[in-house]
């Protein structure tokens, strides 16, 4: 039995039943994402999961990624597994039909990445940076760029990254100080050092496009002068083949906390006569740019979320089953049982999988408005998909990637002393799952960004369109003749009630009282997180019941997909009423402490 | 300046005005125990702790312990503290004095302790097993154990460790199988295999006292067939030199996620003839004194939580004060500012300090009534006493440990990428704090006590009792001239009402429906925590603010805790709403799921 088996049914439920293909196979060049293709795209995924990437995983931790005289080496079997997989071409499902991508759309990809997060979360991140790289070049250009880079990288022979972090300059990306020299021939030589370079060098690929934010000689201060590169590692010919190396180098990769296979670099460009540059779209637009890609980014770190929560359940299950010890309590006469029996051994495993299949249901629920936002045929579809895609990707994001940590930690738990011992590998995620709250912007970055832009500015326009959604849906659920879809529909909606007077209320003080918003913004992102899970674990409820009443689909799946909604609804839906008195009534005792008084 | 001060004012300050020395100094043989003796004390051991144990932290964790042949070697510098740590006494402050001990009261070695565990949690280890050993044969002898075992393990000469676990026996004691077959001398030879063995091989000392549950030949099945044997590493002459080498050997130590300075071990009694054991105490009574001893060694573990989470948050708070990142919100015209000026980072921080402040100020409340259980005059008293330590045990080893994870991973968080870099150190204190949930007993374990044998079968007494002492002190805080008292006394309220409430589910529900309050168990311990941390807070706000009407004691300290404790008021006391929702109206949700539908 492998470590780790995609949930298919659980990933075709979702996308059938509770996100509904025709959110996207109703686009435009999507038509054929019908039932049969994405079953057997999952399918095929599934099993380069599970019969190759997840068995690197353990291995890929206890070795590391080893630097040498700039040189990295990454643990035995990632480069051959990754050129498995470029070769099956999962590498190139977003990516633009124009340079050899197959275009297909998040909806799809989603799931997908899920596996690839969940069976390796280490490697995963090079194609994902790789998919970040070339988003930002095929998006803005220019086409002298497009074509030489685009091709290699969209067939996996050149891999991509993302340098926006120096030493100074971490969330607050205007004290950038990396240099960009203009040249006669219209390049730049880039000077600075960049750190958290994630697969800023490695073994798999033959070049490197690197993609590097640093400002023009005589560029305005502060963000508005930050311009974006491409910079190779090897210059590249016309005519598409390599050149000299560049003057870039990786100094050094560091020793984190989990996540050891993939090399985190700290970069130096230009340390001779600098390295060459190409100017990506306009020049002073740099960070605008890399918030366009940020959006896409940002979902694949939330499903990471996801995914790592995904594996460490699973694994925590499979030991509840085969543990044995202690009594079942309330059984007379009984003698040692599996653990999974104990209820509180229950109650957390139910805590693991309600939550994973919330977020789940959610993440891809978003990435369908995020196909929509670019393909639908209505602008004012598109727009609003836009603004859905804007408010949720914070959410998702943040909530998840939280979620994925308290997940692994339970799932340490269940096992007792044996989820301490490094060999057992139940502590190896939540050792990788640790950053997932932090990089591409931490969860603290991800709620300001949700009560400012997505809530305050716009006085919650979104927020509270969407929270009237549920509310013209909650009375389906109070009509159903399941009583635990009755209850889930009374416990969704005083979370509602929570989460709109919580949005009223930013809607009311941003302009006045920042600070005060800003105290409460991660409550207002878990209290939303919470909600929104639980109105797409209500929804999952709500067809599976229909589902049942006529005598449709998997009835044990469908049966366990409500009792474990109802779980969420009774267990998880009910901290929304803390959450709202914690960010609104709480901000002014944050605020009153000075920083002497720590 | 060293990496972990020991906070000796708010240490003084529960000491002196929350818990109140007098609960100890007025007992017999105490008398001695004021306020002089104890911050002479304290600043002796913060000494220690900072210059000496602190230090060897990093490097405990980077080295490990290391294995070779059965032979163990602690990492460089460990062996050289022990013997300091011991040549000042502080092994031996709550021995015995009959065996070279100082008997001081648990009050007092309580804060001691706590900083052990703050300055190095893997070395602290080692001093409370032994001290866990001493306190089973001090208690249950016989003399010629005592005189041959206590004085060179109260010196520090010696050191002893608890064999509980075995490989099919972790929470569940009853499948312990290792064996003890009586001798004509009236010994045992004891034969089988235990892990887990914290210390359980070591360099730092020339013998140790392993103390065995084992099975005598013909013992009942069960629990009640289980005995306790001391078994030494080196046979003792009767002249109490070392003899021969005892049929003992430590087959291999764990490689695990934290705590790596700290030898778990692989114990192997008996491989050849069998390994020469004492029986201590009567023949099948080996669990029963564990329990006595786990009392005072669950509270030690509740302890490093609250040790950890100090030193995670003096990291976090000092990385804040010094990280330049961001401009701070509302504030116009402001450049770059220390990120503790961000309201986000200023929730975190106040969210692990006004945790810690909650459960320092339990846990030592805790340690006087064990200290009272024990000494006081009157018999009431001390049964009073016992009821509350039996209750308070298992919450303040739950919630403190939970609560130390947490507040170590947000120690992380606010480092932002740095958290995640091993050599910043805020994972390792993740790392080591992961443990401490799971061993001397689970929270699910605690739980179970808790609600169990602690609330259902006295049918709340000693619970309601208490939230009713609660009651008659909240009129104090709503009477308050200082509005953030007031505040916080509504909370307090809010949550006592709370808490009552499920307590009383509790007592309904026990006898006719356990199931369903284990399934709720630890949502009940966290909710008694946080109300029983938030009664603490309001305490010390109350004696603040009455401090500084009267012009008393350090203003700005004084300040600085009320607002602390109106913070948790605010922000962590509404948590108990949720947790009794779930904790009553969510059991059910657990017990319909059926094994097969996960």
């Amino acid at each position: 039995m492998p470590e780790y088996v995609a949930p298919l049914k659980d990933m075709q439920f979702v996308l059938k039943h509770v996100v509904g293909l025709d959110l996207v196979n109703t686009l435009p060049g999507w038509e054929d994402v019908t039932e049969d293709v994405v079953d057997a795209i999952l399918e095929e995924a599934g099993k380069l999961a599970s019969e190759v990437l997840s068995p690197l995983n353990s291995t890929g931790d206890k070795t590391g990624a080893k630097w040498k005289d700039g040189v990295v080496t990454t643990p035995p079997g990632f480069k051959e597994a990754y050129h498995q997989y470029c070769n099956a071409g999962w590498n190139n499902i977003l990516s633009p039909t124009d340079f050899g991508g197959q275009g297909l759309p998040h909806l799809i990809a989603t799931p997908v990445e899920e596996m690839w997060g969940a069976a390796n979360l280490a490697f995963k991140l090079c194609p994902m940076l790789t998919q970040g790289a070339i988003e930002a070049i095929s998006h803005v250009g220019p086409d002298s760029l497009r074509e030489r880079f685009l091709p290699a990288m969209v067939s996996g022979k050149w891999t991509g990254t993302m340098n926006l972090t120096e030493p100074q300059a971490g969330s607050d990306l205007s004290l950038v100080r990396t240099k960009a020299t203009p040249q006669d021939d219209g390049t730049y030589r880039i000077k600075g050092q960049k750190i958290f370079i994630t697969y800023g060098e490695h073994d798999y690929t033959e070049n490197i496009v690197h993609l590097v934010l640093a400002r023009i000689d005589g560029a305005p201060e502060g963000v508005k002068g930050i311009s974006l590169f491409a910079v190779p590692k090897f210059n590249v010919k016309p005519d598409g083949t390599l050149g000299s190396r560049n003057d870039v180098k990786c100094a050094s990769i560091e020793h984190k906390l989990g996540i050891h296979a993939s090399p985190t670099a700290v970069m130096i460009f230009g340390e001779n006569d600098g390295a060459a540059g190409y100017l990506v779209g306009e020049a002073n637009r740099g960070l605008e740019y890399m918030f366009i890609m940020m959006n896409a980014a940002r979902l694949s770190v939330g499903l990471e979320g996801v995914a790592i929560a995904e594996r460490a359940y699973q694994r925590a299950l499979s030991w509840s089953r085969e543990r044995m010890q202690g009594k079942p309590i309330g059984v007379a006469g009984a003698k040692t049982a599996p653990i999974i029996q104990h209820p509180d051994v229950k109650r957390m495993l139910l805590t693991m999988k309600s939550t994973i299949e919330a977020m789940r249901a959610l993440a891809y629920w978003t990435s369908a408005q995020l196909d929509r936002a670019r393909m639908a045929a209505d602008d004012t579809e598109r727009k609003r998909s836009q603004a859905l895609v804007d408010f949720l990707i914070p959410i998702v994001k943040g909530w998840s990637t939280e979620n994925g940590i308290d997940v692994a930690s339970l799932g340490i738990q269940v096992h007792g002393g044996m989820g301490f011992i490094e060999e057992t590998g139940a502590a190896q995620h939540l050792r990788d799952a640790r950053i997932t709250t932090i990089y591409e912007g931490t969860t603290g970055i991800q709620a300001m960004d949700l009560v400012g832009r997505k809530i305050g500015r716009e006085e919650g326009r979104t927020a509270l369109a969407l929270l009237a959604e549920i509310d013209n849906f909650t009375p389906k659920l109070a009509a159903s003749g399941d009583a635990n879809v009755k209850a889930i529909g009374e416990s969704l909606t005083a979370a509602v009630k929570s989460a709109r007077e919580t949005v009223q209320w930013i809607a009311r003080n941003f302009s006045t009282n920042a600070p005060a918003v800003a105290a409460g913004s991660v409550y207002v992102l878990k209290l939303l997180g919470i909600t929104l899970g639980g109105w797409m674990l209500a929804r999952s409820a709500n067809t599976a019941a229909a589902q049942l009443g006529r005598a449709e689909g998997d009835a044990a799946f469908l049966k366990a997909k409500i009792l474990t909604a109802h779980f969420y609804a009774d267990h998880i839906l009910p901290q929304t009423a803390s959450l709202a008195s914690a960010a609104t009534r709480g901000p002014e005792s944050v605020l009153a402490v000075e920083d002497a008084q720590f």
